[in-house]
């Protein structure tokens, strides 16, 4: 509410034209805070903005800024500012923005930038979507094994200041391999003579990963392991850049957002909501609902083959959906923990049986405890007589079993085969589950009520 | 895979009683992966293989253990042990074990711990649970604002050893009132006798959080600002603690469990799926199964009003599961991506209008595809006539229209009156949804075909 009533004043001030004041209050903000004004106000305030603040605070916004802002600045200034802009960001953050803006900004970005930079970009850009070399920065601390304690420092407080994060030292020998990790405080506290090779850990295996593994790979190992970042090196073992823990925790939204995505039947999206536009969403939602709509002919079918006895039998019609919604929801229920549970490694492939028999008890209790519950409610409120009742609280209980013991099996035998848990569960589960939660229904009806 | 072979190999050198060896082998490995190995091993085994690591190793390693080993260590070690083992922990590590033990191995920790130790311990147990108290650490860099950096440097590199993080300092005053945040990285670069006061951020409002606020809210903040760790004040705005970006990691994981399993109408576990009892599975997932049950005598109404019609028209009553699938899964697509696009900030409650706009363009490409696509397929496969093809179609069309308007509709709504979107809107979109399908569908039917 606070930041809100300041925004609505420094909007006050640029109509007022009273730029001064506005840059004094704006210099005293958090980077992240400037940004996220910039990205709020009108879009021809922007440049307006974005010009009135000191250099190097500019351009440490930018990196924060939304695309439409970035694209808005960078087809406005000059070319000795945007070389400035592009020379101060860091790989990173230049390839994230150049990843999302038209092939022409892309050119102009590239043609003011140092040939070293270019090179860099063009470098990162050619990294496969979602890899590591595509998240990497090559802006870190690599110390020679050769140098000591005292050196190092020295040379951190030379050249650190460009560095994306200092905390962590990469010693590399000649060729550049990567031979162990040195966290800053551990060579604080050291002798100035020690060497750096005896300082650093040197695990068995220092823990890298390869410039194609996925990102998601990496955020694993960052989050097991508490790393503030992951050196990433190439298949000679050479460093070639880091992933950073504030890109590390992105990653791990992201992925996050890409399962609730697939959960929900959904293809991922590359962008926010309000950012992707109406076909896009559309495309993104018709696959699955086409697919569903299209396998339902089968419940359809199982239908018609009953019709006569729904006819004539009264109130079995009515249950139809509550049957068919509760096998759905108990299903989804135990696939939602299941597919979070591998997801987070707390459930293993091996864990199979373990899980099957916990889940067929769940259902046991559940489902009779359901099964009565619907019983009493029957009495109440249909017609129809108690072998109806019976049969239908009877269904229900094998309906959630049997949903309960999909939902375990189906996602930990995606993993089995290499697919993705996520996305092939949450569809097929409902498919099954209504499917079988009818023929179960009706075979019953037609066996205690015909 | 290289990982389960070695820890074969370890246990098989317990097996042996070769002991020397397997202690040289695990000191060689990563902290976390001594722990994972602990954790996999006999129960047997687990005081034996912890007893072997050197002492500081053994104290880092079991902040890592699963709290059924822990639980087992501590029950077993004597009271000197115990002493070190305590007194090595950093605050929030020790919280998190005591938080999940019986009480008696509470009490016996409590007894071991120094004076000091106790009264931080027992001032952290009494934060609600997750609160920024409850996950914050004791053990951070506090600089006198009177400083200069040198003397920081130097009080970092004699004090720094036991603190859970150096890379932030804090600046408090002769209070404690926090005054701003130095990057250790900004002290490093600095000139030995520059004043603190004069390199600290202090931007008009620090960046931090009270003792009290929930840790969803100091997660949200560190991912905005890409903080390494967030400060927490007290109500007179003193310096009581941090919360280092490798806790963040977790709470990010732990708020995304919630999310998704309020999402599949589960509520909320405290512990992973395999630690947690039947029962209480159990009763995590009856809640939302009984109450939909319930409310689906709803939807059974409304079949029973039209139950003559049914009967009557072949092939109404088998297209009814159709429907209702299609417009559960359209509407969870919508709302799955707008509580998302909620809890990241990326979606605002003023931008309601524009997303209900957003959501009825797209419901209409979809509804429409969808009901051409089934008209096609009912003349494929159903019997009756035209006339209740496009009935089908139709009402198709309306449902996804009217699961994606109330898809949106109710997390946002739910978000203006201060109750969680995940929890509220899941549960009600199916039992709204299911009903006006239906309604739609049955009344299309009537006017037309009866």
């Amino acid at each position: 509410m606070e930041k809100k009533l300041a925004f609505e004043r420094y909007e006050e001030l640029i109509e007022a034209g009273k730029l001064k004041e506005l840059k004094d209050e704006l210099v005293e903000l958090n980077i992240v805070d400037i940004a996220e004004f910039i990205s709020e106000i009108e879009d021809r305030h922007v440049l307006l903005v974005f010009r009135i603040l000191p250099k190097d605070i500019a351009a440490e916004v930018f990196a924060y800024l939304d695309t439409e802002s970035q694209t808005q600045i960078v087809q406005a200034i000059s070319e000795s500012e945007l070389h400035y802009l592009v020379e101060e960001m860091y790989t990173d953050d230049a390839v994230d923005f150049l990843e999302e803006v038209p092939a022409n900004i892309v050119r102009r970005v590239l043609s003011v930038a140092s040939p070293e930079t270019r090179a860099d970009i063009n470098r990162f850009l050619e990294y496969p979507e979602n890899s590591a070399g595509s998240v990497m920065t090559n802006e870190m601390v690599e110390l020679h094994d050769t140098v000591t304690a005292g050196d190092a420092i020295s040379f951190i407080r030379h050249h650190g200041v460009d560095k994306e994060t200092i905390y962590n030292c990469y010693v590399i020998d000649s060729q550049r391999h990567l031979e162990g990790v040195l966290p800053l405080r551990r060579l604080l506290l050291a002798q100035d003579s020690s060497p750096v090779r005896d300082l650093m850990d040197d695990d068995r295996q220092v823990i890298s990963v390869g410039t194609l593994e996925d990102q998601e790979a990496v955020a694993d190992i960052a989050r097991k392991y508490d790393l503030l970042a992951v050196p990433v090196v190439d298949r000679e073992n050479r460093l070639v850049g880091i992933i950073t823990i504030d890109d590390i925790v992105d990653i791990i939204e992201d992925e996050n957002t890409e399962d609730f995505e697939k959960m929900a039947l959904l293809q991922p999206a590359e962008d926010t909501y309000l950012k992707t536009g109406v076909f896009t969403l559309a495309r993104n939602r018709i696959v699955w609902l086409m697919i569903l709509m299209v396998s339902a002919t089968f419940t359809g079918k199982i239908i018609t083959g009953f019709e006569n006895m729904l006819a004539a039998v009264a109130g079995l019609t009515a249950c139809i959906p509550m049957l068919m919604d509760t096998g759905g929801n108990a299903g989804n229920q135990t696939s939602t923990l299941i597919i979070r549970g591998l997801a987070l490694g707390e459930i293993r492939v091996r864990d199979y049986f373990r899980v099957l028999f916990k889940e067929l008890r769940v259902a046991l209790l559940c489902g009779t405890l359901l099964a009565a519950v619907n019983f009493l409610r029957m009495m109440l409120v249909s017609e129809g007589g108690y072998e109806t009742f019976l049969i239908v609280s009877v269904s229900m209980l094998c309906a959630v079993i049997f949903a309960k013991a999909i939902g375990c099996t189906l996602p930990i035998f995606a993993r089995v085969v290499h697919l993705d848990p996520a996305l092939m569960a949450g569809p097929m589960i409902t498919t099954i589950v209504d499917g079988v939660t009818l023929l179960i229904y009706f075979s019953l009806a037609r066996a205690f009520l015909m």
